[in-house]
């Protein structure tokens, strides 16, 4: 099969691949009809997450239909259509049986990280039973590839870990996929401002488009969120961005009593203002998508709440992957949000 | 009447002082039976904290007998004895309308702050309806007047917001008398480890006699925790020393999907190492007590589930208050843990 | 001042009638702006209420402009405009110190009740504090007479406690203003599926109008809730009827692991089918609004989330009171719904 | 093997019966060491549940060395001591992935119900992965073995569903096993008043044994709860009977805004009093175990928290299983509480 393979720092090549093969009764072969790339995919190229090895399939966003499943595969069948999600779970670790399958002690990341992932022809999934979900007939690949990873974290780790309640004021910081996700799943609890902030004015105008009712830089967004709260501060803070800034700014912004939902992947510490926190009653959250919420998300989608297919920018076919990966990593230029490749 | 006055940085006065009136329809007026000393009133005493006016009576932790009430005042009435919650909370604003007395917009930590506290013959309450508890007759002022800060900042901002369960391991970061109020109230939920981590020995065998199952400096516990947890790290730990270090102690221990409770008073900001913490899943509190578990934890003390007067190391007449100060100050000679002063 | 005074079963008038005064430092006095009818008030008029006084002013919903405070009130000031909940909520008996305002122990629904209410010129509200709330400038009376009681109703003791979540399926028995407002409160939690049951043809049409996605008989409910559900059950089911037969069909339609919110005001028992129930992990609640949730409320109206106006059926002058009633208690022919009277 | 078999209304013998084998992939085999008897299984012998086939093995309480597991089985190898909960679950449908084991749609009840079941030298667990739990060596039998069935059931159907707090006043109607159960596990979150209604003085007189701080007849109850409450009621009520006196017993003596937990079977419906509790904001749950409490109740036992062996009336021979029934059945004279057969 032909597959997108990670050679190390800075080298990728979309070339022929083993097909995988099915190795534990737990998994399931599938052959993949879409697939997105992902701000961590890039960051595994920069050479930023050590533990990946070379000649490994990249990818771990991916729908497609069934075409073998293991032997003790019961929640799928050859010939399924299914998403699945980013998170490899057990079902049966401590963490699974709480349902934080995020934390897996034998699964976790593992597609296009530990092992072959997803954009290929072909992929390997295992733990199928808590790792994919058939799609109805009525969704479009489209409407839910997103479900397999960023929706499921702006909707997971930022929407309902920071407890977005009807009426409240959210600030969400950061206006990249993830955050555009929170922009969009938020608006399932009905928020009466959701304030994004965003040094990018594209991606600002694109979190208007998805439902933030204000978009401002970072220099604004104080004046702003003390004018819409009476000077109280935000119910909640959402940080998407994943640098230390970003984050210093969700705990200013947050009111006394309120949440602040961390959604950035960090690699830095960053400062933590106890000297006024420690009196102002707040919750910090951070986390991993479980993606148990895709059954009611696709609900959601099906009803028609929310639109997901509003993040594509760019459509290629699985072919194009590695133009896919150049037109992803000039955003800048080509106002790339997510590029979707199917075959 | 006689009261302990701070006449600013490093002098107090055990002198005459104006008795209190009643100011506002919703105060009452206090003779005080019992009251005792803070870490807070020495923090003041210190200068640390510059808005606490000269000639302010100190004190935040009070029992007494109800001599007035104010026209509006409808739960106590004269003749009854009742505790005074070291914060005094509206019940109206929409902090104390969501049960966060801690953050009232109109009360909050007045009693010796901003206004005449407790430590004194006689005392004025503001907002009493929703900041004095009456007391059954079977427990005595000793057993309850602890209620009014340390047991319910344990219990509420620890305990409660840490969501201590039975089963779990548990850290308490800190072996003063908060720390130690953490580890009386935390068995009301039945943890199978209670580990307690201060570099003072007093302290540790202090904690044990308290029910602490483990007591150890902060070199031993990262091997305590990983024996205890099969190497995941404790349930909840919660930090009750007020300093970076041990907040960092604290989210270091903590397992995946776990939870830290910052009931520490803090100066300076910390490190919060988003690097590793951002994936693991944790739920970071903070806080100040409402008092509104006192009717519970009274219940509890009635029936005999736990033991407050094991906090007191000494008891003094309320006219020794400035020996009682010398003897808190000095806590490393005198082993002091909570000095009680009664009349 | 003119007010609607009940005269014993069957007897009301719009009369002069004693203006109200200042009776407690925590009243305060409302000229009434505008103000509606409740199915309660047409069964105290039936002698479903015998502890009504006669001589009594009905009306439990009022908007109005404050004419004066108690001495202790603090929360608003003469001129103010104020929406009156339903429930007058001391703040400081252990209920309300724990949200439940419907569980007062010194107020409650006292007013049109106990005491004058608000179908009059002017009031006397008790307990302002914890019972008025501010009107923001941008919203109409029409807006908000409706969060003193039935939206309140709704949102709290259906959505609320129902706990409505994205994606969900939700069953409203009965259509009533009550259950249309459940209808509309619960688009604030984004469900999948609203169905509606309700007997009349008029009734399931306003459903649909106000976002039900489906509006059926009791006979046709199981095989639609069936089909939306893969045959498990709704998720939610909400009584919204206050009988027997309703309450059992919304034990029947829900999905193990489902919540059944009583809603209804009923009269009579219900049989509950423990012999299937006991199994189903369900959970089933009652209760009484305490309109903490108005704030809220106003802010997603404010934000265009939901508009409370179209359950408006009827406008009139106050002085109109007694022809409202007769629309009211005619609805089979006059179609009413909620009857809004205003000077 | 030798097992004991039902073969219809009123007959069961222990006899030679087929050695069971692994079916599926996740299946274990397991040699039993313990089982005990319940009152399902009586239950069954009554032909109260024709859905059991004649000639199937009873029993779903059992403690063992696992002999040989599945191929796709990775939580436990042979020769682990386990348990294996009343209730097998998949792990991956709807409700296992929302903690709902108890209504697996794969599982559920099946062991000595649908399929043969542990009271026997040999038992199959189909599910393994969600159904058995490795036992500590500190362990022994007796401590753990009725974490299969009751004690999940009391704590989590009863003491957790119901949100037993500290310092509340519960009520337990009913002192059979289960009831008893719940005496022991709702300690760990120190209620100040435990307590239990029956009939009977003997159990009456175990359950003070356990920690219930009162028993008393039903004749009693009321006045003894209203004297421990102020007159309002208990904070939670839980029925462990399973029929609709004592039920309704349960609804009767609870405050407003408290919690009713049914843990009993029921075989006919009771009757629900709408007409008080409509306005009483109470909440009310059913259910069956998910055993996901089994790890954090193993610890409690482990350190010392409780002691489930004081519910152990009789020890017997695996051999001597139809005495054990005897005895069992005839708790009237022979004051069996459990009976437990070892080998």
């Amino acid at each position: 099969m032909k597959a997108l393979v990670y050679d190390g720092p800075g080298q990728i090549e979309w070339r022929e691949h083993p097909d995988p093969k099915i190795q534990e009764d737990t998994d399931i072969l599938l052959r993949v009809t879409s697939t997105t790339i992902c701000g961590s995919d890039t960051h595994i190229i920069k050479g930023g997450v050590p533990d990946t090895p070379n000649g490994t399939v990249l990818g771990h966003e991916g729908v497609g239909i069934v075409e073998e499943v293991g032997a003790a595969v019961r929640n799928v069948r050859a010939g399924d259509r299914v998403l699945a999600a980013c998170v490899s779970a057990c079902g049966y670790c401590r963490f699974c049986t709480s349902g934080l399958y995020g934390q897996c002690l034998n699964g976790g990341w593992a597609l296009g990280h530990h092992i072959d992932g997803l954009q290929a022809e072909f992929g390997r999934v295992p733990f199928a039973q808590n790792s994919v979900y058939k799609i109805p007939d009525e969704l479009t690949d489209e409407q839910v590839i997103f479900l397999t990873d960023i929706l499921a974290t702006g909707y997971e780790v930022g929407v309902l870990r920071g407890q977005v309640t009807p009426g409240d004021t959210i600030v969400i910081v950061g206006a990249g996929p993830v955050g555009l996700s929170t922009v969009l799943t938020a608006q399932l609890f009905s928020p009466a401002n959701i304030v994004v902030v965003d040094l990018v004015e594209n991606r600002r105008r694109k979190a208007l488009e998805l439902g933030a009712t204000h978009a401002v830089g970072p220099d604004e967004v104080h004046d702003l969120v003390a004018e819409l709260t009476g000077g109280l501060g935000a119910d909640v803070t959402i940080e998407a961005a994943g640098f230390p800034k970003p984050f210093e700014l969700a705990t200013e912004l947050v009111r006394p009593g309120g949440r602040i939902a961390n959604i950035g992947v960090h690699e830095e510490p960053a400062t933590l203002h106890l000297e006024t926190l420690w009196a102002k009653q707040i919750t910090l959250t951070t986390g991993i998508p479980s993606a148990l919420s895709v059954p009611s998300l696709m609900k959601a989608i099906t009803a028609g709440t929310f639109d997901p297919t509003a993040l594509i920018s760019h459509r290629l076919s699985l072919s194009d992957m590695e133009k896919g990966y150049d037109i992803f990593k000039n955003a800048a230029e080509t106002d790339a949000l997510k590029v979707v490749l199917s075959q």
